[in-house]
């Protein structure tokens, strides 16, 4: 222990290095409840590159667990610390080091936080689509080791899908390149895209070269009620089967609407069963949301109100971004699902939520990236009362399953950390698992980064 | 030798195996010069996952080397049969399985042909966009092993960003089934996107689930003339920094040109130095192609020319598409480069190869995936005089290290293959290589996958 922090010292200055007990129970854990988590021997906050290499170069001469840390806004437990192991938070290296209009590419530190990322980019007419409702907190570094996703993606797609190349320390201190600047390339395999979402178990990202969108049009948005989650649901089927492109397109069920009223007076429809937003960023988003606001009434909607002003929209953005948070006064617990189904699959998935919830005597909040096929149904309990919290467990358990049954995923964009490692193994088959252990060996023999998370 | 040819018999019928010296010739090569191949032990084409298994059960069984073909319009020589290994081609597995306009996926066997899918999909008002040149001949296997590009990429991507999910069988005769069939998932490491570019030396793709989009409004194409390759460049660039979203950018140059006229009578402007072709997708494309022709003039275009017709656009589109097999007809051989910078270089790439061509005294023919800094310059050689063909080897290693000095990759979208394998660690570096022969080693211990090809 002692011999830990002397090592350490001789790389980092005294301000990077936590040892006060106190101080580091706040780096413990992420947001996910029901995830282990245990007092890190020390805490690293590196401001270089070397430094990051000085710390795993440490860690591996003395087989010391390294725990990988962004914001800690994670939902499954990722980024938790173990009993005894170097918490490395990355989030000092926050240095957006290029942002180049003709490459359409950001080069950035891990610790830069998403929503600075964008505000910087915007100042050159660029985009980086990936929001994470939790984007003005999360880092993008957290983002890479979780492949986050958000509310753009159904016409953007995922952080996978912008991320160019890597600079990487691995476990033992060497450091690797991966990928490119440029817009394409095949050069050997593509390990690149094995680091985005390997949540810190292959090696720790330093710098990150990022592909950027020309920015659009400020998106408008459509709210349509439906008296039902499954009539919502055709509408998001017949939405996406008529060639749209919306560029947003998610789902609130009541009792999340009605959360978010209670939680911060949104004025959205109190009685309603369901909230469909529907957005444009096209050059011309009115036409759209017509057509599509036509499709949802054709589905059943009660009420269909497109918003005038960019401003309206962005209030119905905030609702939407905050539900997770409202859901979370309804109890003293939650734990928050991230199944995602096929999109033809949405009705049934929210059917079979709304009987799980039925069967075991829960409230689970459902709000969803619709669009995409992504849920987050939200067990809500109280975890004084051992009998809800089993039930929850259990509950949350069951909507895993169903999800894959209806040949979906355990995990859309959350990631599978310490809450959901029994259930990667039901997905992925003993083959499947095989294979990614095999690949964990290759870039950790020594299992130091990020132990007993994922696998 | 017949304890092999015996074994497969035992799972596949008499007519999925081919033993024929003479026959088997026509499978020894894809579509590279300068790369070496022997004569396969034997061909099989099997048309079930089962016998697929059973050919790679029995190759394990007897250490024979397995190398996968589609439809051999490679350009690196991966497809190319070693001594006695067996050619597994794959073009019998051909059964589109499912188009679903709900979920945009279509399910497929490796042989459908590019073509045969997006003509399909197009039925259902759907989009496959990857359109490499050879897409009326190469498989959708072969697209996977190859991640391959085409002319759509500038605004849709690579065929990597449309592979969800894929069952895969290993070296050793088992089934994996990697990915998903949602729009989002991130359950483990990436194995979907590690098999997309691996050609071949991970496993046999015998099934994939393919993201679609909706069908976009039919192109329209403009062309612009310039005096000299680099004002060309300077309007790809300036297209880009003011935020236009082409669905094509392509550049020809004047050897180019008039190689296309050559073969096919084309009526290309027979004295330019560089053809800009320039196409929107949008629903109004007239407006973005005259911003963009006034981009053009402005960097010095000496005529711009916008299709007024989708027929007048359709053929300027297939002038692109034959410009390689153009360049061919110039002299007895070509070498053909793939070389990608940030875009931002294209006009260094582009001067530096030109300066290369005359320091060797050969002729390069240059188009290139403008919009995505990927460049194909042509070396166009007489097999027959020795001093020509070193020369024309030696050219074609300096572009591709003046790529790399640019911050370019040595391959953009034809993989590497035998042609550019030592140039790859060059590329990836001491510690990219390590891993990857890692990752090569988890799955195919026996180096059985396309050995020799890739590293
Ligand atoms: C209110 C709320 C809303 C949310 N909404 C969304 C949403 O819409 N979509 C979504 O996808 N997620 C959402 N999340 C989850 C979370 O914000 C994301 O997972 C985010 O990407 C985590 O970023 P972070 O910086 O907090 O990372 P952390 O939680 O600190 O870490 C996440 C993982 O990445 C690893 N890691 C962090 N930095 C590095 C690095 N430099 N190198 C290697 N590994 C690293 C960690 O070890 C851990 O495994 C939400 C969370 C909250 C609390
Ligand atoms: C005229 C011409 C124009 C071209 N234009 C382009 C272009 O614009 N963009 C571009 O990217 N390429 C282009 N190419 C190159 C070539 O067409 C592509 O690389 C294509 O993807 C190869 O497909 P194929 O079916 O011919 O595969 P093959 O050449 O047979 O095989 C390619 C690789 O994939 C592997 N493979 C094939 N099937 C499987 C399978 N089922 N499982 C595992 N591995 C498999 C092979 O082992 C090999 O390594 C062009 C080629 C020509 C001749």
């Amino acid at each position: 222990m002692d011999d830990l922090l002397e090592r350490l010292r001789a790389g980092l200055p005294a301000e990077a290095l936590i040892s006060d007990p106190d101080v580091m129970v706040s780096y413990g854990r992420d947001m996910a409840s029901f995830c282990d988590a245990g007092l890190p021997a020390v805490v690293a906050l590196p401001r270089t590159v070397e430094q990051v290499q000085h710390v795993m170069r440490t860690a591996t001469a003395l087989r010391v667990p390294v725990v990988p840390q962004g914001a800690r806004t994670g939902l499954s437990g990722a980024a938790n610390a173990s009993e005894g192991c170097i918490v490395l938070s990355l989030i000092k290296m926050d240095r957006i080091l290029e942002i180049s209009q003709v490459d359409r590419i950001a080069v950035v530190e891990p610790g830069v936080i998403n929503a600075v990322l964008s505000r910087a980019v915007h100042e050159h007419g660029l985009h980086y689509p990936p929001d994470p409702s939790s984007w003005e907190t999360c880092t993008i570094g957290g983002n890479i080791g979780t492949a986050s996703g958000g509310l753009c993606c159904v016409k953007y797609g995922v952080t996978a899908e912008y991320v160019l190349g890597l600079d990487v320390v691995l476990a033992d201190g060497r450091l690797l390149t991966t990928g490119r600047r440029t817009a394409k390339g095949v050069a050997g395999y593509d390990l690149t895209r094995l680091f985005v979402g390997s949540e810190g178990s292959l090696g720790i990202i330093v710098k990150a070269v990022l592909a950027l969108k020309p920015k659009p049009p400020t998106q408008l948005v459509l709210a349509a009620e439906f008296n039902s989650t499954s009539a919502a649901c055709d509408a998001v089927c017949a939405i996406m089967e008529r060639g749209h492109t919306p560029s947003m397109l998610e789902l609130m069920d009541g009792t999340t609407v009605r959360a978010v009223n209670a939680m911060a007076n949104m004025g959205l429809p109190e009685t309603t069963e369901a909230l469909l937003l529907a957005a444009f960023d096209t050059p011309e988003p009115a036409a759209d949301l017509a057509a599509v606001g036509e499709l949802c009434r054709a589905a059943g909607a009660t009420e269909v109100v497109p918003a005038d002003t960019a401003a309206e929209s962005e209030l119905l953005l905030q609702a939407r971004r905050i539900s997770l948070n409202a859901l979370e006064t309804i109890k003293t617990a939650t734990m928050i699902d991230d199944v995602c189904v096929p999109r033809s699959q949405l009705g049934a998935m929210l059917d079979g939520t709304a009987a799980i919830a039925q069967k075991y005597g829960l409230t689970i909040g459902v709000c969803a990236h619709a669009g995409d096929g992504n849920t987050h149904p939200v067990v809500c309990f109280d975890h004084a009362d051992p009998d809800e919290s089993r039930r929850a467990r259990e509950s949350f358990d069951e909507i895993m399953a169903l999800g894959l049954a209806l040949g979906g995923t355990i995990t859309g964009e959350h990631g599978v950390g310490v809450l959901k490692k029994e259930w990667l193994a039901r997905e992925l088959g003993p083959v499947g698992v095989e294979l990614q252990q095999g690949i964990k060996r290759t870039f950790d023999p020594l299992n130091i980064l990020n132990p007993g998370k994922v696998f």
